[in-house]
């Protein structure tokens, strides 16, 4: 997520620059030929290109409408993989007990269990965001869980989803040796449940990408207007077209990039959601929880990205 | 769902090649009876394209943008359906247990249960799938569970509502010989309501076509339209006519048509929700989470398409 | 709703007819007066039509996209009938159960009961759909169940209410009797208030229509329109302006009407949710959960239209 | 809320009886300048009008849109309250029981205490409705339950909340002598949740009005542009301006004021959500529920508006 | 939030009163340019000013409503905090209580912790605001409980999120001690949950701004509008340029702002959902539920301005 104020200008128009030069280039190939070379049958007052824009308009409208859609729901299923996180190590730390004696040996296993817990989530998160954007999740869980054996983790399809089902398994067992009612264990059972909600609300983001039509037309469309636009400007701007066509063609431009940038936000690109900063805020949460003191730094922004 | 970035061009337009062409031959003979014949009361420069343009932009922009929703909710469905058959099994794997001790035939029992139960939500998933795509079911059920008498099974008009009857028919069975307490079986009962009420959503989007006023006006108002862009285009256009106004028609028969495809997402045709695929990666998470080896290949896209 | 595909053109514009016909009779004067009797003054180029036209399309547009909502939302209840319809029948046919001996007096009550709440829900729906279209509801309610007194229930205002009521006392006689543990009885209670939110959500549809504002206006806008048509398009197009402006007249009363056809989902006409087909679709399903062999037939369009 | 058919051409129009007049005066002023006393400089071709009335568009569109949204979501939480209300009253009847002999004292306080719930349950309805008008909700209160002292209620800021504070107490002590058991409690409790999350919406929706760009920027824009209006107009239209530029004014104006209008629901005006009919069909199904035969009549219509 | 109805006209175009000073400075220079110094170059009837403000139109005004989309989010949950807060307190005050005679030692601790309970809420709200808006928020938390140690507390870096892990962990041990049966206890840890919610969604609005491309294209092709726009109207209107390119400049820089000021809704500008206020009224509110007789008087705007 870009989140530099300064050099905004710059880095935005920056994405269109290869674009902009091919289109100053071709309406200025066009303005020679009209005006040196008098091809004057180029030039055409009654092209419908203002049918041409309302109709570029509707599609490019809807369609940023629905990347900023896709764009806003993956980012609140983060929020929601936030809220459920902290609920749940609120609730392992203040319900999972034993009834024995203070310093006993069980008082001890469930404290140790307990920060298991809270850790596996700690690993949960980090190695979710790797597997969205395509990277090797797994050197994330040993960093955050180094004593854990990862051989057999490792080979599973879905490291995230196993990770979960790990932890489930520990609840049960938590609750068979009465470490957890059979109220606590539902109320947890429930912040696992939508965990995986939310987790498989961002496979679906991921997994589909919006309607190949929805990507290709609206290109398509703006590519053929950016064509055409000195055609119908020639006559009456003269030498001027390249600097008016080139203007309007920035605008089009510009307009059908802002929605394909936010149309898949797990690319590992500088448009992603920032799962990276989201899920350290969620170990920093996390581990302060625990009691721990030495806590990671919030992620911060690189050369104006936030990751 | 098509997927292939490559040849997506001829894709695209050869869906519309038909029309485009019979665009082209009723322009082409348009502009040689205006210039060859000088039936000149032909072109009209008053005619009023723009106002057309803006209520079949309105109206299609409109069509189109339900017909997104229909599909996305169509997708959001199944998601559930992913996000509901991984929690029943992780529910089914890690509650369902025997008080009895290991390798008794309790024990044997409960496993074979716990196998079952994950392999039914297998089929009905895939049964679902072929329900939905007006397909015959019954194979895909025997493939999944070939010991299983079917004969029952087939008589049903609606086999997937059948499984599910027949799952929760099973888990009151197992609560009833101690297996499961009533919490748990609470918990597992929930999954199936929510299981039922996504396929209801799925079945509803089926049964229920947008109203056929969107659909008729729409395409009526833009054959209407590219019936009369030469008349308003001739006069000044000239021999250039069919260029330009099958131009501007493909625009607007483009525009119809991407809402179009979209409505109905279950027709078995190239533009709908990849099922197969949604099912098969079901079919993976489950049979991995029983231990399973020998997984069943992840859906490739055939020629471009994801079914 | 309108099923059928062919002949639907007639259909379609035979719901504008009248309007068309005053429409074309108006332009027909006005271009007689203009031409013949030579009255220019009633020509005027300069109408700002291409403002009124976007006034329309957006104030239109927003009706017909509300219109929809309301359709879709109420479709959307109707599906939420149908599936908690069935998840009660599930849990009434599979938790409800004596601890008595098979083939007792009280396995046979078990029985009599379950069917007799089955059938009562079956009634429900049917009774809904009649009460929703403003049609008596007791002859469904004594079709389905033939041996109930009914002088009572005819009585009261709200029919469906009441048969809701009666279904819950039942089920809390029956957990009193100990056919039905706490947590089942509060599992079936849940699906009883579930078919109540929809009923009063159903009942919200019907009893609020839109704003008048949004029903009054768009009419009056476009009858507006339509009649200064002719006066801004007579001088140029001459003999062929009742053509023209007849056909940007059928446009816009087309989009207009499109809207107001969906608005009231309930009102006993063409354009309504499909109730008794999918009321029947319930009892389908619910009569065979129950083991009936002899169902009813699926509801079929008559005349192209499936009620 | 206007129900009358009948009328409403000139209510609607009259609302707007003022502007209108002051625009026509305006208009012929202008033009009675521009052609008596040749001030021709006054008339511009060029004004942009179709920018303004672009951009007046968008912005009163997206208004309106608002309002509407805001309309119906105050309508859809009023049907919240009429759906809980009804399985309150049921939840209440149907589980609140004592073990003792029927015709018992403690059978008899049950009932008191079932109908004295139920009663309070009506007088919330019609108290929230005052108090979200702005009026006085005592007298309500007071009629409703006339034997209860209201010396202490009525001192409280929010009276629709200290009712269910106190229901919520009568609940407690009812499960305590275990009239209630757990289960039921919490169903009914959940109900009790369920209404004031619908009043704290509402009182949301009161509290919070558009924000007032929304509302002041459409309502100047729209003005500015009926003053313009003439200038762009009299040239080509002479003295038929005053009914063009009235005609293409009246147009804009009733736009904007369709959306204020149903901007703020509760300001016990004509464009009101008809709380007193929604509340007292409430008081009709409880009172019916507790056996009552003597029922207020449903709410209706004065001189065309339902309140 | 703005709540003065009057001298908002000078409030409102006063935020944009530099901008259109400048506008007003450079429209004038240039019409002076062209008249005077006869640089007619300057003037092209040409330019395509009528798609740049429909492109324009569509970017701003879908910001505009993802703007007010974010608002009014914002408002719903400090929404839902209030009926979650009225909740809380209620199910504290109704359900925590000792099995002990009145008057003995432990019927005042309970009553104890429920007053510490409910002040811990009223700190909260008050807490959760200061850190929205980037202030400290430990004097809100001394102010409401003076006597609890804030050592500790102040020291974490997500204050709110502390004080609701303490009320967790108070909880507990009321139920440790008997003073909530399981159902309460989950009843209210629900509400706590529902809290969490609400603060993670405030927290994502608050750290996740609009996508900049939202923000900076919009900007730009207003002040690039607003530049050309004497280039394409001098021709024309002349010296009138500066008051018709002013006007139709002020109707772009308007709409642009509009949205632009509700975007980021925590930002401790006139423009703040009214946090201040909510949070005063939750504590009037909770202190009437304690029966303080001595409560804070509602927040009052401030110069126009509710904070």
């Amino acid at each position: 997520m870009i989140v530099a104020k300064s050099e905004r200008l710059l880095r935005m128009i920056g994405g269109l620059g290869q674009a902009l030069l091919s289109l100053l280039f071709w309406d200025t190939v066009f303005v020679v030929l009209y005006k040196v070379f008098h091809w004057t049958w180029l030039g055409s007052d009654s092209l419908p290109l203002g049918s041409f824009g309302t109709i570029i308009g509707i599609i490019v409208g809807f369609r940023n409408g629905s990347a900023y859609g896709r764009w806003w729901e993956a980012r609140t299923l983060w929020g929601a993989i936030v809220n459920r996180s902290r609920t749940f190590a609120r609730q392992v730390l203040t319900t999972l007990s034993s009834e024995q004696a203070a310093g006993s040996q069980e008082q001890a296993e469930v404290a140790a269990v307990q920060r298991e817990l809270v850790l596996h989530q700690v690993a949960y998160v980090h190695v979710l965001r790797q597997q969205l954007r395509g990277l090797d999740p797994v050197p994330e869980f040993v960093r955050v869980l180094p004593q854990q054996d990862t051989s057999e983790l490792a080979r599973t399809k879905n490291l995230a989803l196993s990770i979960e089902t790990r932890m489930s398994a520990q609840l049960i067992a938590a609750h068979k040796r009465g470490w957890l009612d059979a109220w606590q264990w539902q109320a947890i059972d429930q912040s696992l449940a939508s965990l995986m909600d939310s987790q498989g609300g961002l496979e679906r983001i991921k997994n589909t990408p919006m309607p190949q039509q929805f990507d290709f037309f609206p290109r398509l469309f703006v590519q053929i207007y950016c064509l055409l636009l000195p055609v119908g400007m020639v006559s009456s701007l003269g030498w001027y077209t390249p600097l008016g066509s080139t203007l309007v063609g920035f605008m089009f431009l510009a307009l059908e990039k802002i929605g394909r940038d936010l149309e898949d936000p797990f690319e590992n690109c500088i448009h992603d959601v920032p799962m990276t900063a989201i899920a350290t805020t969620i170990e920093i949460n996390l581990r302060q929880m625990l009691g721990e003191t030495e806590l990671p730094a919030p992620a911060q922004p690189v050369d104006g990205i936030l990751w």
